[in-house]
């Protein structure tokens, strides 16, 4: 549908236009608590209120499950899944490594029907629609043959990582941890890297449906897929609450490194 | 000196048009190994060109140390300490977090005189000359004082990292490895992180003077310091051939972290 591929561009473009016009003006704005405890900064306020002032305009035509308010729930047969900011902590410590996920779908991650990723930094932005391929910048992207001469890991990490992340984060000859997990899981879907973990400890417990929901439609329309941490096809139900650990790969070879 | 400051600036641009007016065309490039052993590429090659054709139309004023050519001895007072592309696997991997690195001096990095650091990919322009601050796009930048519940370390990571560079990945809350020595040197620099760890095994050894020479002076200048893995003031001679570990902080209060 053309016309969910524009909402979701326009939604974008929004908020690219709202955080650019209050830049560096984050770094002193004070870092709260959201209510599942994730940070939240002044940078998220105002992108999720660009959202929503594109939807309000439009008749709010999708309910919406986001990072810091209730459920919003318009009676639609469909659900915007939005992450406003994902990787405050980048955004407001100016790495220029932080974006906006918008997915749409019903009930869960294998519903999601449309997802968008766009690099507020750079402005990249990454696309797919369930069955028609993942684009960057309207190019087609793939993931590629894992070759363990050219592994590259993205893991994420510090404190709150499992012990076996670090272990993964030890294991190629290339390993970023960036602070975007919706970015991270779409370089794994242009063929930039091998495999994106989220591995947490059982008291942390791992990453939102808001963060993977439009990334992981771009993975596996790219050709790539998603585990939990027991190895299973990675879902997830539209609920805040949860939190599960994931490993997203490329080319499902990579896996046999850790055995 | 503005006529130094111009000449780097001029420098950088051309880097940066040359890098832009070939992108995306370097995923297909064929990554070699350079004379040291680290991995090189087409957008290496280029991003160099342009440098000593600026150089060259000004009748070569600095002597040039670089990455991939023997020493160029234009019997100058002074050398250019160049890294054409820090971070050239995230280049290639369509990461956006690249650089080129600039500095001049005489000797060793106590003797840098001036150093510019600029993200390819964003184009934010790091700067500073002896004795006159740093500056991020024209803005005088600081390090930040080490608070504990807010610490963000930069890690060099992947199988030749040593493992107490992986014990500092799980140390605070937040932990990056985002692929530019340089660029993470500038961003402990402006306050973004707390510090900029490369510690490698003895086998590989750490990082060239090419990587630090520009962002060891900004930092310096924005009130942090460096250090080599035994605690001592980090320096480094002019040679290609020299790898050295290092630390490098914006409060030395951070280092209490490890005891």
């Amino acid at each position: 549908m053309r016309a969910m591929r524009s909402l979701l561009f326009e939604i974008a473009d929004a908020v690219h236009e709202a955080v650019r016009s209050t830049e560096g003006a984050f770094e002193d704005a004070e870092v709260g608590m959201g209510a599942d405890g994730t940070p939240t900064a002044k940078i998220d306020r105002v992108a999720e209120d660009a959202v929503f002032k594109v939807l309000a305009a439009k008749g709010n035509p999708l309910n919406v499950l986001s990072e810091e308010r209730e459920f919003q729930d318009f009676k639609r047969a469909e659900t915007l899944v939005l992450d406003p900011i994902d990787g405050t902590a980048n955004a407001v410590s100016r790495i220029p490594f932080y974006s906006v996920s918008l997915a749409v779908g019903v009930r869960d991650l294998d519903n999601v029907r449309y997802g968008l990723v766009r690099n507020l930094a750079s402005g990249e932005t990454f696309y797919a629609a369930k069955g028609k391929g993942a684009y960057r910048d309207g190019e087609r992207i793939k993931v590629r043959d894992f070759r363990l001469d050219r592994a590259q890991f993205l893991v994420y990490l510090g404190n709150r990582a499992a012990r076996h992340a670090h272990g993964m984060a030890a294991m190629p000859r290339r390993t970023r941890s960036l602070g975007s997990t919706a970015l991270e899981t779409c370089i794994v879907a242009a063929g930039g890297a091998d495999l994106h973990a989220v591995v947490m400890g059982a008291a942390t417990g791992g990453l939102r449906v808001v963060d993977i929901a439009a990334a992981s439609l771009i993975l596996r329309e790219a050709g790539g897929e998603l585990y939990d941490d027991r190895g299973q096809r990675f879902n997830m139900p539209f609920d805040i609450r949860v939190r599960r650990n994931m490993l997203a790969v490329g080319d499902p070879r990579v896996l046999e490194a850790f055995k």
